[in-house]
């Protein structure tokens, strides 16, 4: 019997994307259901009572919550090909630590507006230049190939534009490198493919902000 | 050579205490240090410069920092017993939901007052309700041995007498199936011997709230 896959997501999540990166580095095939976030579905308030939020990988009826939870379980259920942690144990324990350090990146520069938003700015570069040191001379966070930090890190690129527009800032001369390992990443089809266009997240930005009440 | 182990740590902390037991289920010798958080040590602020925070697992001079990224550690660096993470990928994703789900419990039966702390012990018991959920009919959340949820929650049992004197309410009455795993879990050594006794908790506890400004 072949495996039925199912992702619920909201297209501009990050965190939907990890996982989307996550199948398509497996070349799993899914069945994709955007959610109406203002009007959850049936199935994701089911599947996911606790937090009843995005993503859910459904595999076989059974529901998998939590992006990280989920891109390790992709890793572990298909482990025939491109393993996204290291096999052994502290590379292991570092790609979870820095994982879990990634977090929400970003989304306070342009949620919010003055001297919120310069600490902010102050904030994300802070996050990304610490993420540069972890990088280092590697091509990637997994080395050689993409891991699971890279999976993890990498769908937040496609905010960079809002969060420059929005905070009138610009990342690429205070982070060379980590946008020359985000470009890098771009050129793989599993995360170019998994990731939605920076002009169309910024529009959704900026409603989001009309929302919010910040012009 | 043998292993050398150290581990930063503070007497109360239950994410300090969860590494102490995934250890004494590994039966691996450590030498516990611990540490003055107004005054922290050199070593920990050079092991964790990230969070500055402990726990830290020093392993052959190598840091392992965050309690959750430390457990797995242990489990994955000691796997020639007591197994903590069971080996079926969809019960993996399932432990680890629930482990990340249960984060800073109780925190708010004793660190708030008024309509607060009320809204704090309904929050608190609805927690602990899921949870009696999850264990079910099994001894243990790890099924008929302790695994990665029991070592992540069972160090909050320490504190619950400080939650009800603090907060001026029973747990047992609404959660009995809950303590009834916790008494359960405390008549194992591994975990017995690596949980300050509650009354001292009770003490820091009130050392604490005086600090807050709470009485």
């Amino acid at each position: 019997m072949a495996d039925e896959v199912i992702l619920l997501d909201f297209w501009p999540s990050p965190f939907g994307m990890r996982v989307r990166i996550a199948l398509a580095e497996k070349s799993v095939k899914y069945e994709y259901r955007d959610e109406d976030l203002r009007n959850k579905s049936p199935l994701l308030l089911q599947m996911n009572p606790i937090h009843k939020k995005i993503p859910v990988l459904i595999h076989n009826g059974r529901p998998v919550c939590e992006s990280l939870v989920a891109v390790q379980y992709v890793d572990e259920a298909w482990n025939d090909k491109s393993p996204l942690l290291p096999s052994d144990p502290y590379q292991r324990a570092q790609a979870r630590f820095w994982a879990d350090f990634i977090y929400d990146i970003g989304k306070k520069t342009w949620a919010t507006k003055g001297e919120e938003l310069e600490a902010a700015k102050k904030e994300f570069i802070d996050t990304l230049k610490l993420l540069e040191v972890e990088l280092g001379n590697k091509p990637y966070f997994g080395g050689e190939t993409i891991g699971y930090v890279d999976v993890v890190l990498i769908p937040f690129y496609c905010w960079f534009y809002a969060y420059e527009t929005c905070g009138n800032f610009s990342i690429e001369p205070e982070c060379p490198v980590l946008i020359a390992w985000a470009k890098r990443c771009m050129q793989k089809e599993s995360i170019s493919e998994s990731l939605p266009d920076q002009q169309k997240v910024y529009e959704f930005v900026l409603m989001m902000r009309k929302n919010l009440g910040i012009e």
